[in-house]
């Protein structure tokens, strides 16, 4: 398998695991260049900051295997080391609780992409399982406008139509979605419509 | 005032203020190159947080008057912008609660130095104004070997004689009172002894 991504910078948009050094080692020879890792889904603030220093923990303990990437000269730098590139993400914006601010600390300690809503309502939006959606709320708003200037990808995978809709119309940097299927191939909730994907 | 400063490079050990643009502007007036701030004394770990967050909003908005410093080549890099140079500091260790992992999160953020102690015992070991001081506890013992690994400098200030002196035979990068007075010139529960300043 190894052969066949030497010449390829490939990027999982999304890996969540029970973490360890077989994990990291797999992800090498599987020849992942990097990989969106999530390092929160519904924890608060706290616990959210526990998940970021035990991923601190594992770049000092698994420095031959992985490394931090917040550009995309550090994933070019990850390829040539032979390492894999971890960008810390998280699947909801539950760990921000009510405070923007705490945006840009999350960034500086290396969370590169943030999903708006997991599923069900939160403070910002509407996920994609929820019988309505209303779309961004002012604090979700704010959160969109503080992820744009620190530089925070705004995934839309679990997000509502609705909200989803609204984050690309407000963000002034491209959203993505990162793991989701075509729903003309399956009608399922987590999928996208043809003309959701075109919108995006 | 300032002309007296200008060929100087002059750091305050310590700064606590209400701070605003005022505050900064008037550090400048006075010619400070860089000073030791306090962001946490009582505070747990998400108060600390909002604290920073707090801080980095002061970044962006004075950042004419004042910048994070973090090396002595930042310091210099201050100086000769005309800027203040700001140390993140804690007077205490409560911000730590009782997590060793997020000492390297708080110094990535920019927390440059941290007191193990203020005035009364915690988790790490005893302060000044205790009756009783049995020195550091392990988990102090951990926290300061966490400090040397990350490099954030221990501040013993407010710390108790006996927790001061583990401190000091425990680091194995050097310590500090950054904000104490002699006292032989007055006796004080915050003031150290000629034998405690030579043992520094």
């Amino acid at each position: 398998m190894t052969g066949i991504h030497d010449p390829l910078t490939v990027i999982d948009g999304l890996v969540i695991s029970k973490w360890s050094r077989a994990v990291f080692a797999d992800m090498r020879k599987g020849g992942l260049t990097a990989a969106n890792c999530t390092c929160s889904i519904w924890e608060g603030f706290a616990d959210t900051m526990r998940n970021v220093a035990q991923w601190k923990r594992w770049f000092t303990d698994n420095g031959d295997l992985i490394t931090p990437v917040r550009t995309t000269a550090d994933i070019r730098g990850a390829k040539a080391e032979g390492k894999t590139g971890i960008i810390l993400g998280f699947q909801n914006t539950s760990a921000l609780e009510d405070q923007v601010g705490y945006i840009p600390l999350f960034k500086e300690l290396g969370v590169g992409v943030v999903q708006i809503t997991y599923n069900t309502q939160n403070l910002a939006g509407a996920g994609c399982y929820e019988r309505r959606d209303a779309g961004l709320s002012g604090f979700g708003y704010d959160v969109v406008a503080e992820m744009n200037r620190v530089g925070i990808l705004c995934d839309l995978s679990h997000v509502g139509a609705v909200t989803s809709r609204d984050v690309i119309v407000a963000s002034k940097r491209p959203a993505a979605y990162t793991h989701i299927l075509p729903a003309a191939l399956k009608a399922h909730p987590r999928n996208k419509s043809d003309e959701e994907i075109r919108f995006m």
